[in-house]
Formats: structure tokens, C-alpha cells, sequence
């Protein structure tokens, strides 16, 4: 089968490796879609950072470059290992891409199995990925969704998951204001989820291109641009008492954009920080204290999956509008990491068929 | 009568003033005792900090520089105004000492009266302090205490309830682990709280004689000297799954305490911070996000008196092995702020009788 791998930064090839085997607890998937991520373009211009450089097999995978790329992926099961209950071949799956050591607690109620010693993502740190035809993935992380969700939108549900974690880990309430710093895919996605939890939605966006994309999927009700807005003005305006949001989510790792969210909350307000932050913060402690901020950082998902499906099953959110591309394989770096390094703004997410069928 | 008076940094002079009235609404306390707090040592060594200049009255008090000191006192109410309920003359009380708009709900379901706009404290943004003979303050902040409760332990109550908020505001639970970085005064107190409500405690203190208190007082379970001790070590050992402490208090402003303390607290972790930072923080945003920490500012208390009143009336914090030190007004420089500027490691809390009474 077809497989995108990683050997190194810059240097990802498409080849035709073996197909994975089911073993027991497993399952097969024949993968219809897989989203490129943020990561994935930080793997292939800086990296390598969570893929295991080659030589230096990751302690619970085993494996090292080169490896297949890809962790949002949406499939069909081809193949049912032994003891595996509650799915069948045919079924419609997304994956929740996760390498984590066996003796680490997985089940419904976990809330720090994301956080376990050595976790790493399956398309990253080994088990295969989705930028491959085929993926064997232990029963754990394949989650069943219904055939009415296109498999195209379910591509999406893994960034969409990440966004709901945020969302989870602020604790906002119906009616609440939000604002987001950032409308890239994850700033998107997060105001998608708060959309259909009842929120306001306020986005701080330098692009026009990515403003106009906010408003016009209507995930959020107001986006402006900090050069031209005082956004701080603009939010408390918005807000019941004049106080300020009650939430924000950075999704930017610029300084200035943390400073201002930290501005527009209200007292006792929440920040979750999406992003991943490259270098310290210079970080004002001080207004943390007098407004009794909670600063809270967010990474990836726990047991997140199963409400964001429903979510998307029940079309509370609609994740159509974010799908800007399609291609196939072979034009993965061309067509793919080259449009989102280089023409970022005209794109959020771009779905990839491994096997061509798709397109 | 006597009182002590804030004119500039380094200018405190006890001085012959006014007695204040009593007016509707308001009760008269004679201060049986005044604590010293850190924030009184920083406006006297770099002040006026909280404390309005002359000339520039605060908003609310519309006071300004020369005022009354003292915001930690206990006393015995001379006199009750028209239309107050609920105290009389004699009662023995601890005042919560804020100047807050008359516009702001200070209800006992408020959680952030403590964070309105223009907020300040009595004895520091005026409307008298408990270092004068007497004070008048609103009912709503004079706080009745079992008179089994010694006064001199009653004025404690002030820093002990600084602590009780840094404590709620870690969502702590019994049986959980803590690290507080500092044992200083709030340190201690927050300590105190801490093992009132079942929680183990670890401390990391540079200072022999602090780490001596805390251990002799029994605030703290362990306290290390992290010159010598791998603090984070330690702390994962005595975890329950050596994962970490739950919850961290930074009450220091040293960037090296916080970030022992972000490595410290297991993934989900609470780190509260109580200090006053006074410049930026080099702050690690990646671990925050990558373990998920929640850093969470606290500042003073609101509505959380009655709370620690009871705690202490029901002897589970004795605050007696905290004050190290009494004193009139006249030695308030010499022997208080001296003492304390000096060789603090000597002193937790220096307590001051403004009328000579309690000495």
C-alpha cells in the first residue's frame, strides 16, 4: 500500500510499504481521509520534535524515522480483531490518536491519560498513520460514528475534539462571552464547539481572509482586527456588566495576543491556552493576582470523542465549510504543506485520500 | 487619640488625631490589637504604593496621604450605629477592611466584590486603621468572634483569611498534597489552613529558622531546603502515585520557586499564586500546557470570614505560636517595622496594642 513517511525534515516520501496486520483488540481500517495538521507542518520544516528521530525508537511504539505521517483520519473498518466488541466491519470510524503504555488507565473516566508518561500520537510517534491506505489501531481509540456524517467532515473531528477539550477545560456556561485569540484551524474549531454550547463568540484576527472565514460559518458572532479595534474596548462593551469576557482561548503563542486577553477577561476570568508555545512567556504575574485570572493550559483530548461526535451527529455543528482542499497522496507536499506554509490565510484544513478514491 | 500615621516612604508618625464618629450603618471598635503586615512594610520602605498620595484622594475613601495605618485588628465594639443588626455593644470582632463603591454587591453570595473597581483597604486607602485607638467601620465589615478567642490571636484572623481564599481558590481537597514555596507569614497561614482541612503539606523555605516554625507549629508535615534537597524528588515521592503534588502555592514572587513548583505539581495540577510579583514572570507556557496546570491568582478574601472565624473559634488552626512579637504604637518603627525589615526571619507576626492596653 501507499504511505507518506517521514525520514526527516524536509525530506517525507511517498512510498508503498506493507499493509498493517490485525492482531487481537485491534482493528483495520481502510482510511478514507486524513487531515494535514499544524503539527504535521511543524514535523516537516523543524522537526523532527514528536516524531523519534531515526535510530531512537520511542520507548511504548518501538518505532523511529521513518514513520507515516497523518492523525486526523476517517475510516471504514475492513477487518475485526479477536475480542474486539462493539464493532464491525463496515463501520464508519474516526480515530483518537494515541500511543500510550499499556499500564497507563484509558477508561471513561480518566482525566489525565493524555498526560501519561511517553504519550505520543499514532501518525507521529509510530502505529502507523493516516496519510497511509491502511491502519491497524487498537479498539481503545477507534470510535464509531454514524454513516450520515460524511467522511470527508469526520477528517475533521480530531482538531474539532481538541477544540472541545479547550472548550471543557474553561468551564464557560450557555450565555457565556468568549473570545478567541487566533481563527486559525484550532482558534476555528473551538469557536464551532462554543457556538453550539450557546457561547458569544469574539474573534481577534489579523487576516481578513480568516475573519471573513470566522463569520461567515457563523462560529463567531464578532471578529476583529487588533490593529484597527481596541479589542479590549469592543469586549467589555459586549459583555452583561461592562467587566469583560468570561473566557478566552490563545491560540496564537504571541505575546501581545496573551496581553490582551488578559485585558479582556473580566475578573476571575478563564484563559486556556491552546497553542504550543516555542519559548517562556513574558508573563504579567502581577494582573494575575489582582484579577484572580485562572491561566489554564489545554493539550490535545480525554475521552473528549464521544460527546464531539454526537456533536456532530446531531449537526450542532456543521464542520463542512472548513474543508478548503482535497488531493491525493502524491501531491502532499506540493499541493499540501506548501499551500499551508506559504498560503496559510486561503486555508484551514485540507483533507487528504491516501488510497485516490476519495477524489 | 493615638494613631499611626502614613505621610510618605519612611515618614510614620504617631500622632494625637480625632476620634471618628459613629454614624448610621457603622459600628465603633476599640483595637485591642493591629498586626504588621508585609504590604505596611513595602509602603513604608517604597511606598505610597496602595496608599493614595497627598493630594490625590482615592475615589471612594476620598482620602489621601496623611492617613491611618493598620488593616489586621481585632477589637471590642464601644458603640453601634443606627440600623445595625446583629452586633452590640462589647462584642468582640476582626474587621474584613475593604473601601469598596457602595455600588458594588458585597452580598454573601458575591465572589468578587474584592476585585471591583477601585478597591482598597482600610488602613491603607483610608477610612481609619486599626494602628489608632479606635476605628469605625460599616457593619457589613465587622466580623463578631467568640470571645474565647483570645484578641490578640483574633487579629491574625486578616492574613489567616488571605490564606483560607488562596486555599479555596485551589479547589483542594482532604487527603490531597500540597507544596507552598515560602514560609513566610502567608506561607505559614496558608499552611495552617491547609492542614486544618486535612491536606498534607510540604514546604520549600531557604530560611532554617522559617522551616523550624513550620515544623514545630505543625503546619507542615515536611520542609525542605531546596539548596539541598531535590524539592520536586521529594514531593513525587510522597505522592500517592509519584506523580506530584495536587496543588502548589507560590508565596514568593522568585521566578525559581515558581518553576520548581510548575515541576512539582502532577499533570492536572493547581498552582495558586499568592504574591505580589513585581515584575514580569519568565514564565514556562509550554509546561503549563503540556501538563495542563491551572496557575490561578488570589488576592485578599471575599466572603470568606466567616469561614476561617469558625475554623479558628473551633480550634482547628491555633494562630497563639504565630506572634512573635507585642508592642505599643510608639515602638512601631523601632521595634516593629525594624524587626521585620531586618530580621525577619525571626518574626512571624509582630502585633501592636495602639492603646498600651494589651501590653
Amino acid at each position: 500500500m501507499k504511505a507518506a513517511r517521514y525520514y526527516d525534515n524536509k525530506d517525507i516520501r511517498i512510498e508503498e510499504v506493507d499493509a498493517p496486520t490485525v492482531v487481537p483488540g485491534t482493528v483495520g481500517i481502510d482510511v478514507a481521509w486524513c487531515g494535514i495538521c499544524g503539527t504535521d507542518l511543524h514535523e516537516y520544516l523543524e522537526g523532527p520534535l514528536f516524531i523519534p528521530p531515526h535510530n531512537h525508537p520511542h520507548p511504548i511504539s518501538g518505532e523511529s524515522a521513518p514513520l507515516t505521517l497523518g492523525h486526523e483520519m476517517s475510516g471504514v473498518v475492513y477487518e475485526v480483531g479477536e475480542g474486539v466488541e462493539g464493532l464491525a466491519v463496515g463501520d464508519h470510524v474516526v480515530v483518537e490518536p494515541y500511543i500510550i503504555s499499556d499500564d497507563v488507565d484509558t477508561g471513561a473516566d480518566s482525566k489525565d491519560y493524555h498526560l501519561s508518561k511517553d504519550m505520543n500520537f499514532i501518525g507521529l510517534g509510530g502505529g502507523g498513520g493516516g496519510l497511509g491506505e491502511k491502519i491497524v489501531v487498537k479498539a481503545r481509540w477507534a470510535h464509531k460514528i454514524d454513516k450520515k456524517v460524511p467522511l470527508d467532515q469526520a477528517a475533521l473531528i480530531e482538531p474539532l475534539t481538541v477544540g472541545a477539550h479547550a472548550v471543557e477545560r474553561s468551564d464557560v456556561k450557555e450565555g457565556d462571552l468568549a473570545i478567541i485569540g487566533g481563527a486559525g484551524p484550532i482558534g476555528l474549531l473551538t469557536a464551532a464547539v462554543l457556538k453550539a454550547k450557546g457561547v458569544t463568540v469574539v474573534m481577534s484576527e489579523l487576516s481578513p481572509l480568516r475573519r471573513e472565514k470566522a463569520l461567515e460559518t457563523g462560529v463567531a458572532d464578532y471578529a476583529f482586527d487588533p490593529r484597527e479595534t481596541d479589542v479590549v474596548a469592543e469586549v467589555r462593551k459586549l459583555s452583561r456588566d461592562g467587566k469583560g469576557a468570561d473566557v478566552a482561548f490563545e491560540a496564537t503563542s504571541v505575546q501581545v495576543v496573551l496581553d490582551t486577553l488578559m485585558d479582556a477577561v473580566r475578573p476571575t476570568g478563564v484563559i486556556v491556552v491552546i497553542s504550543i508555545w516555542s519559548k517562556r512567556s513574558d508573563f504579567d504575574m502581577h494582573k494575575l493576582v489582582m484579577k484572580e485570572i485562572d491561566l489554564r493550559g489545554t493539550i490535545a483530548y480525554v475521552n473528549n470523542h464521544p460527546e464531539t461526535i454526537k456533536m456532530v451527529e446531531e449537526g450542532k455543528v456543521n464542520l463542512e465549510p472548513f474543508i478548503t482542499g482535497k488531493i491525493g497522496l502524491d501531491g502532499l507536499v506540493d499541493e499540501g504543506f506548501d499551500t499551508l506554509i506559504n498560503r496559510n490565510e486561503t486555508a484551514v484544513k485540507i483533507l487528504v485520500s491516501p488510497s485516490g478514491a476519495g477524489l
